[in-house]
């Protein structure tokens, strides 16, 4: 048997799709499909099939798959429920190699739809294709900049996201993309007619353009084999599981949505902690969540420093309590040397560290960041973003920026490049925060540029730091 | 005594301002709290005190306040901690009416500043002018167009921020306000040398442009004194606390940060429940619940009904729940009658209520939606924004908007308007969450118009009801 890598990559690395149900109808799936590709720089061949066209979106038609006379590595098939099977066919004589059956009307609907699912999937098995769906939205793929579930294509980036809910799960990955973050995979499974989460985390922990797998999922199809794969894959990858269906109401609905059945919340969170993977209680939380992981050093405890001025530092404080990290106090030795570093007039150095209000540059900030990550007792460091005097003084509408501005600014671009450099040479994880909205930020770059993440509020950071040492805590139980 | 009212008008509502030690360098606090007024469009006179220059950001500067001809409402006050008893003097004999003292080196420092702001404060009190501070970065008052805080006027709205973090509260603001609240008023009270916790609350309680009040705290000077208020004024206004210092690290940083003593967590929980004060766990949920405090009417229950599609109505049921709120299922003539205004093809009606991707209009959903209302055993209800068919035309890229498209728009139109009429009629609260990260939305407009919130996340509506149906436990509690 091929490798999950071998079967699946035609379907996320195609050299060629056909969309079998192409249309020129803004609101029919097969007109997105066609037009979501050719407009966010999908660089294969692309082969609109619709028998009843000459031409689709500009392109010439194909009345079938058949008639292609180029090699089809993935078919997108968005005819209607009833004429898959026959469309399964065809592209089985055609020698195409993965498919995404983006049409709804199986499983979904009944027992009645339900057989028809398990024919399509008996064709697909029979002939040796592998295909996503039934009734999905299709995928992302930044290998291949081939996208059939957004209009726009998101930011390329180290996390992979297999979502159940299509609609739901595209919403998150938008407002993921708004917030910064960037996307390797996106995948809308579906029914999981074929192919089930336990396949694309499978997939995913092999393909290298993915440092952290995150799943919505409301139930799951093979839920034995998905954690047993799951025990192999975290020993080297982090996966982030959010679980609808937690309470009543949520299972019943979920029930209706995708007929998933779900064992108790207490038991999954067991397994869960059991085989290390990181469960998240809010959708959202797991991009943010992910950030960390995807690039910053594991932690060896759960030991948190912080920089952070008045209430920030107060707010940090509390959400790494509440999640159960400590924040212990400075000795003696940390605080003479933090007292090297810090204006006299600062108060006396605690955890958080915390300037208030005393004038300093970056460079100061990031030396006082450096110190604490060297410490033996300090696990990780949670710090402000160096202040960005550009973007303050184009807050401040100051026209022509004050040479004294000038150098506070080359001062806080410093600063960012020594922190940019901290996590490397400690082998500690380093989170930032941002202060001020402005758009475009140098300082925000270099960070992010460097694998730091910055996050808008205190609880984002702590929330990212516990991630971190979740999964440093599930990585040394293996060890 | 005059009333909080009249003692604090002159502060919220100067006719004239005058900033003491007013400078030209842009990196003073001199700088912005007269540029900042000057940008944001304050009407009122502006007069800078200065004695070593002659003018000030293009304004002739006075040497003292003395010199200032005019009357002055309010006194800003940013010169060194050691000279504000002498200008607090002269504010006096000059007749000022309030004050906003910046300057920090005061109780923060230890005793020395301690002694030196309670002399601040006796000579105020003898003189008979209140202030805000000292050790604060001013404030925003929607009704004078005022900002000494913030360099782009916050949009005005209905909720009033009173913060003990300065830098910290103002970046909630602006992160508050990028998500499309307003805020009537944005108070940085700083060491609350004079004017206190309980004094806003009594003042905003009286104020007409304030709905809501919120408050970031990490310690109330007089503690009893402000429940003893709310308790009163949460029988018209709802009041929001984000309480700072919840663990010993976080109470430790507080103590250094503001010098603040707290009781223990739970003992403050307990006060907040009886006394009816929404307290929230995350800085930035406050002003997410505000904004359906602000405007909707209060449940007389808490059995919410939802209208979502697929995982994004699962997460919903499963948030409420997790609140404590609950989801009813639909009784046997909801259910008939649900089934008249859905197509025929749509799932059986449930609670979520789900099309299941069945096509339909915005006015469909809509008459969904007061199905749901209309029922004895339902007492708010969470929507799907309607759909925005231009919003969406615009992301496929569609140059010139097909016919039925402008149509479907229309409808969507329609539905937002039918939707904004509802929570009226049914006096019940009608909570919306939108999909697609659109700028512009004309929907948005109608809705948020019409005081309708619109959420990004199943987390945040659900949080919304849940403080709804907080506040109006409270308030029944009092009847």
């Amino acid at each position: 048997m091929k490798s999950m890598t071998a079967q699946l990559n035609p379907i996320f690395k195609p050299e060629s799709i056909a969309v079998i149900g192409a249309s020129n109808k803004a609101m029919k799936w097969g007109f997105r499909m066609l037009d979501f590709p050719l407009r966010t720089g999908y660089r294969g061949a692309i082969y609109p099939v619709n028998p009843n066209e000459e031409r689709v979106q500009n392109l010439p038609a194909y009345k079938s798959i058949l008639d292609v006379t180029g090699p089809v590595d993935l078919a997108v098939i968005t005819v209607p429920a009833k004429q898959v099977a026959v469309v399964m066919k065809e592209c089985i004589e055609k020698g195409v190699k993965g498919a995404i059956v983006i049409s709804a009307g199986f499983a979904e609907l009944g027992p009645e739809g339900k057989a028809l699912e398990e024919e399509v999937v008996a064709i697909a098995r029979e002939g040796g294709i592998r295909f996503v769906g039934p009734n999905c939205m299709g995928i992302w793929s930044a290998a291949s900049t081939l996208s059939l579930a957004f209009e726009t294509a998101p930011r390329p980036g180290p996390v992979a996201f297999v979502s159940q809910s299509g609609t739901f799960g595209g919403v998150l990955s938008e407002i993921a993309c708004t917030k910064g973050y960037g996307l390797s995979k996106f995948i809308s499974i579906g029914n999981q007619g074929d192919l089930c989460a336990a396949d694309y985390l499978e997939y995913l922990a092999e393909d290298d353009d993915t440092k952290v797998i995150l799943f919505y999922i409301e139930g799951f199809k093979e839920d034995t084999r998905f954690f047993d794969i799951a025990k192999d894959i975290v020993k080297k990858k982090p996966i982030v599981v959010y679980k609808a269906g937690r309470s009543m109401p949520g299972i019943k609905a979920m029930q209706s949505h995708t007929a998933s059945i779900s064992g108790s919340d207490e038991i999954f969170d067991a397994v869960c902690r059991q085989v290390g993977v990181i469960r998240t209680r809010e959708t959202l939380h797991s991009f943010d969540v992910a950030e960390a992981l995807a690039h910053q050093p594991l932690p060896r405890g759960k030991r948190v420093a912080i920089l952070g001025s008045g209430g920030q530092g107060v707010v940090t404080a509390d959400a790494c309590s509440a999640l159960g990290l400590e924040v212990p106090e400075l000795d003696a030795d940390t605080v003479r040397s933090l007292q090297e570093s810090m204006p006299s007039y600062a108060p006396i150095p605690r955890n958080p560290v915390d300037f208030a209000g005393s004038p300093r540059t970056s460079m100061e900030e990031a030396a006082v960041v450096e110190t604490l990550l060297s410490r033996d007792y300090i696990d990780g460091v949670i710090s402000n973003a160096p202040f960005n005097a550009a973007a303050m003084s184009a807050m401040l509408g100051i026209i022509g920026m004050p040479k004294h501005l000038v150098d506070v600014t080359k001062l806080a671009i410093q600063g960012a490049e020594y922190l940019a450099s901290l996590p490397e040479i400690y082998k500690k994880p380093l989170i930032t925060i941002r202060f001020h909205r402005y758009e475009h930020d140098i300082i925000l770059d270099i960070l992010r540029g460097a694998g730091i993440p910055v996050y808008d509020t205190p609880e984002e950071c702590a929330r990212a730091m516990h991630a971190l040492v979740q999964y440093a805590e599930a990585k040394q139980k293996y060890e």
